[in-house]
């Protein structure tokens, strides 16, 4: 269980009493405060903190004095030919503090989002706690033949429960080893900043990510597409929940036009327009290569 | 005035009623919120919204699962080292947004500091109102003899009043243009993209300014500084007194090191040791150059 | 004329001599350096300096010990595979240093692209020239009545007389009272920091402007658009020139991809599958609004 | 040993013949360009490119037509003047682009400076090698009884062995395990995203990472420290030399005002104007906490 009876009584005292603020209050958001999403067998997604709402994009656009929101159709009309315009400074006025408990090789590939603020849990300063992902045995996918970056049918039998025990036998030794390198028992105790260093990239840490909705919605778009690694699609995947409660309008906007839209090059732009004519087109006479031409095909399939 | 009626209004509006959140509440910036801040003859400062408070940086800096403060003099001994010793990235983990009128000559400077979110009103899209910064004559002052990028003696008399006359009269005849350009009054009324180019750097503009308290600490050490240009350190006060409501011990600290505190080179600590241990140091003798030395003997004299 | 006598003789110092290097080299790019492309009445864009070349983007796509690079098809394939993807770390793997000199207004666009740096010439320290943006008369346009920052027809006769005589003589006087201010002919002189506020935004400033491939794409993206401001595109179609020479793969990549794609929305893509199964699909039938859908046709008619 | 025969014969090529090129070259970086420094057991600092030199900084702080550079003194006496006034922008106006191999929990360090660009060898698209960072004996300290966060006294005799012997056991059975489960023969295979969970935080990754050199100093300031963690610190510590050959002069003021120099509180300046003056100054008369005390009299010493 990602959380402990001690951490859920310390969310239960922060939900229990509610405070006046003058400030934007969503009440979509509201109802998320600290608690535990859980994601994987030990990760969660907590939401610490937020700036803003669909009006305060608005209010933003227009620079405005007082609350900027016209009528509701009005600024659902602004706020989506926003997105489809790219002007993405109004939705860098709406941020959150969320609090992420996520295996390492999850982390590593989030990091690389650079556009937001990080506190990590140090293994320098603390004993990190014995926590491996296992994945289900749903997720042992081997290798795709078709995707040097992706996965193909799921392990069966024998293979999969030889991968299980390795991931399970080796976290386990490894965690061992780290607590016997620690122990002062007698001995004077590795640096917790080497020992960490035996640890495989399957262990848990834990941050506190802090980011506006523009390049929260980046990230998303990125990390919630089907082409991304199962371990942080589905953290991507309680994010999109989580920011479809807080802005629903922006939210809805970024379905429409970048989840389920697509960017097609100027080459499938001809295509489509003599498509649309009633000319037959191929691959061979679209001028794209065959990988581009599969996309294309997948895109029009919808 | 900077504010008019119907803007007081709307101000008077979002102030009227608090709703209730389960979020970080910072008491000292509930009473900014919204308020404009008058600086300079028309600018003003407003807090449009915050995120976080002093216990927020703690609560990061730990990575709690709560609200993650202790006592509360352990709270600002870490808040202190934080800030001692460069941890920047729990100060991010706080963030303001702001609303601020200000000259266009200001703008320019302020924008230089790229680590925050901005939203200006668009001259390509509205039309820009008649107000121009016309300095006090206590701030028209003479370009400096000793520093190329600052000020010296106050002008005087018909000096002044020439200059004055001038940055109205010019302000006052750009506008009108300005105007006459835009207008239809049986014309087609050249496009405001291109009418605004008619307007002096003193003409006012504004924004909505996002950025986190790091950041926005760095800004404040820069242009709070007496090296600034006044008018963009008038601003920075003002701000200074607003975060010291917001966060008084993270800006208790940066009062402390950052704006008290100087930065000393290798050879001054040098220096300073040698005048401690009673030895007379002079520029000659300190590898100092000239420029360094009356910096040095400036920090010295306090 | 924007380039002096003697700047020319200093360009043409640099260009007069090579030095060995061992870095990437790129000859298109090799052409263009140092040299002054004009740009506007007084402006310019010069390269001051590079790193990487097509290659430079497949050698670090690949983390290679050597060049990287195989056969050209396969690095072009590889180079369009990654823009069409997104993934956009190679791309910034190669950097351009730009000398730009350009009218205020546009600098003040320009500057919100904010993944650069930049190195503007200070008016605080130094004087900045009589020189002024005035519109030749084919781009003095009306406001444009179908859309809030856009330009319409052209201004004819006593109109755009009218408004080219109010530009250029409130430029004159403007620099006039500078001057005039900034006069010690018996007199302190303002300083430098104050008397700039006089000047109008079609004055001339000029910066080193330095960034990656990756964030200049995004800027010509943007800026060499049909809808940008035409005084800020003839820069953007500048550089676009000497892109396709420093990298002429990625920049074909980039022209089909970005500058001749469009990115659709979900409701668009479904309309698509429609007309090609022959459905006839009006603005009623499409779900979209009218703005979208009237963009939408645009880019079907291409 | 880090680089393979294969791999030294294409950096070989690469050095082997120079081109000619326009640009600001830098003798000392020609000399580093594409070897090999050897850090900690199998990791290295490769110079890929550069741009600019000491005289690049001079001559985008003089918004140049051309060189830009004066007598080498004056040039000096800039960048110092630059460095010591926190002017950033001529610094972030050069360049550098390496190639590093790292150990993992190594990697994670340094990726939290965001203002970079990287591009990782991806263990989702290929395999990683045997290659794992074990510490040489005099490395392998115990924790630190003062500092939460560093390192004491040098384990002894059989702890010492132990330890080793359970990282290069673990890493072996832990690679063995990868291998295994990756393997084909008569299997399917895990796909690689999903096998490198299983790989220690010491297993060794590389990356291309990009950076200007105003970023990098701070880079270098922050882990060519002292309190840095010695797996980091010594590839700061090549890098540093590397840069010293690059642009000496911005090096050395980086070394007199950062490495050597120390920023002191308000407090602080305090006790030395009181010490200067021949009074005794003590933690107590100081108003300083106890560590805040410690961290001065270390200073003052030297």
């Amino acid at each position: 269980m990602p959380i402990t009876h001690d951490q859920q009584a310390e969310i239960d005292a922060l939900r229990s009493q509610t405070r006046p603020t003058l400030r934007a209050v969503s009440d979509g958001m509201e109802a998320h405060l600290y608690k535990a999403h859980e994601v994987l067998d030990h990760g969660f997604v907590r939401v610490i903190d937020y700036m803003g709402d669909d009006a305060a994009i608005v209010q933003a656009a227009r620079v405005s004095y007082g609350a900027g929101t016209k009528h509701v159709s009005n600024d659902e009309g602004l706020i989506r030919y926003l997105m489809r315009h790219w002007h993405s400074t109004p939705f860098e006025m709406c941020e959150v503090k969320l609090h992420v408990k996520l295996p390492v090789f999850v982390a590593r590939q989030w990091i690389r989002h650079r556009t937001a603020n990080v506190n990590e849990y140090s293994a320098r300063y603390s004993i990190l706690d014995r926590e491996f992902y296992i994945p289900q045995p749903d997720q042992l996918a081997a290798q795709s033949t078709v995707n040097n970056q992706g996965r193909g049918a799921v392990l069966q039998g024998q293979e999969a429960e030889r991968v299980l025990n390795m991931l399970k036998s080796d976290a386990d030794r490894a965690y061992d080893h780290y607590e016997s390198m620690l122990s002062q028992d007698g001995q004077d105790g590795l640096a917790r900043e080497l020992a960490r260093m035996n640890l495989p990239a399957n262990v848990y840490t834990q941050w506190y990510w802090k980011v506006d909705l523009h390049n929260l919605l980046h990230f998303l778009r990125l990390r919630a597409d089907a082409h991304a690694q199962y371990e942080i699609r589905v953290y991507a995947d309680v994010i999109c929940k989580i920011v479809a409660d807080w802005v629903p309008v922006a939210y809805g906007a970024f379905e429409d036009y970048r989840i389920g839209g697509a960017n097609l090059s100027g080459k499938a732009l001809d295509c489509i327009r003599r498509m649309i004519r009633g000319e037959e087109v191929t691959q061979e006479s679209s001028a794209m290569s065959r990988g581009e031409w599969r996309e294309f095909e997948a895109i029009l399939k919808g």
